[in-house]
C-alpha cells in the first residue's frame, strides 16, 4: 500500500501539568458564549468564525499572560454550505450506524 | 504578537457521508480491544503503540475496502513516561480546576 | 510504554484532485501579502494573528465559492513571547545540529 | 457561515529548544531509508506503512531518551488507491496550476 504522511516534530514538553491551562482557555470560550465540549485530548466549538477565532486567541493571549512562553495549538475546522450538522448531529449520525 | 501558522491545504469532500465509514472504523477499534471514545470531532484512544497502530492501519484498510480511494487521517498522539494517566484523568483534572 | 491517541475519523474523498483549490488558496495568501512556503502536506504562513487568520476565511469562501461543499482544515500553529524565530530560522537551527 | 471546529488544548512548552529533538528524529527517519523533507512546521515522510510507523516509534523512544518525559505528536496521513502520486508531484501539480 503505497502511503504518505505529514509528520510534524515531536514537540518535548517538560511540565508537569497543563490542566491548569486548559481549563483557563475553557473559560474564555464559554465567557464568548461559544458551545463546547472537552474531551481527553481537546475540546470542541461549534460557533461562527468569527466569534470562534476571536476566541481562540484570547486564549493563546491568556495563557501567554499565565506565563508560557510558547503556545502550540492544533485546530481541526471544518466549514460546509451544503446543510446544517452539530455536534451532537455528528455523534449520532455515527451511533445510529452502529447499532444497526 | 508574533505568530507563525504550519496551514495545511483546504481538502473539499464531495460526499454526503462519511458516518458510516467512521462507524466501521469504531468497530475496528472495538474488535481490538482498545479503549475508546467517540466525540464530534475524531475518537480517542487508549492502548499500547503496537495495538493502537496496527488498528488504525485495520481502519484504512477497512475504509479503502468499502470503496474510498483516498483516505486522509489526522493522529495527534502524546507518549509520556512520567506517569500513567487515563483520558479520563484528562478530563477529570480540567474539570477539577474549573470548580475550585 | 503507556500510550494514548486522539485518532481523528478518516475522512474518505472523491476527488480526482485537490491542486485547484490548494493553488486558488496560494493566491490568497499571497494577496494577503503574507510569507508562505508550500510543501507536500500543506502550506506554511508567517504573519501577524489577524492578518493569518483573516486569509484563512477567505481561503475557505474562495474554495465555496469553486463549488466545494464541505471543507477540512487543519491548522498546526504557535505563538511565543519569548523571541522572534523565522520559518527559516526553524529549518536553519536543525540543519546545523544534523552536521554538527 | 456555519462553522465548527476541533480546537486542541493550548499546549504551554517551557523549552529553550527543541530542534535537538528534531534532529535525533530526522537521523531515524533518515536511518529507516525513508525519504523526507524538513520544512518550518514539521517532516514530511513518503514510505509504506510499516516502515513509516516503525520510524515514528524509535522517533519517540530516542526523545524520551534523550530526557523528554512527555511528547506530543500530530501526524497528518494519506492513503490512495487510486494511483501513486509522490511529494514531488504533489508540489509540482499546485505550482502548474499557479502558473497557468
Amino acid at each position: 500500500m503505497p502511503y504518505d504522511a505529514g509528520l510534524s516534530q515531536p514537540l518535548p514538553v517538560r511540565i508537569v501539568s497543563v490542566s491548569k491551562h486548559v481549563a483557563a482557555c475553557q473559560r474564555v470560550l464559554r465567557e464568548a458564549g461559544l458551545k463546547t465540549q472537552l474531551h481527553a485530548y481537546g475540546t470542541n466549538i461549534e460557533g461562527e468564525w468569527d466569534a470562534v477565532f476571536a476566541a481562540i486567541k484570547t486564549c493563546h493571549e491568556t495563557v501567554h499572560a499565565m506565563g508560557a512562553p510558547r503556545i502550540s495549538t492544533v485546530i481541526k475546522l471544518g466549514t460546509r454550505t451544503d446543510r446544517n450538522q452539530t455536534m451532537d448531529d455528528k455523534v449520532r449520525s455515527v451511533r445510529d450506524k452502529l447499532r444497526s
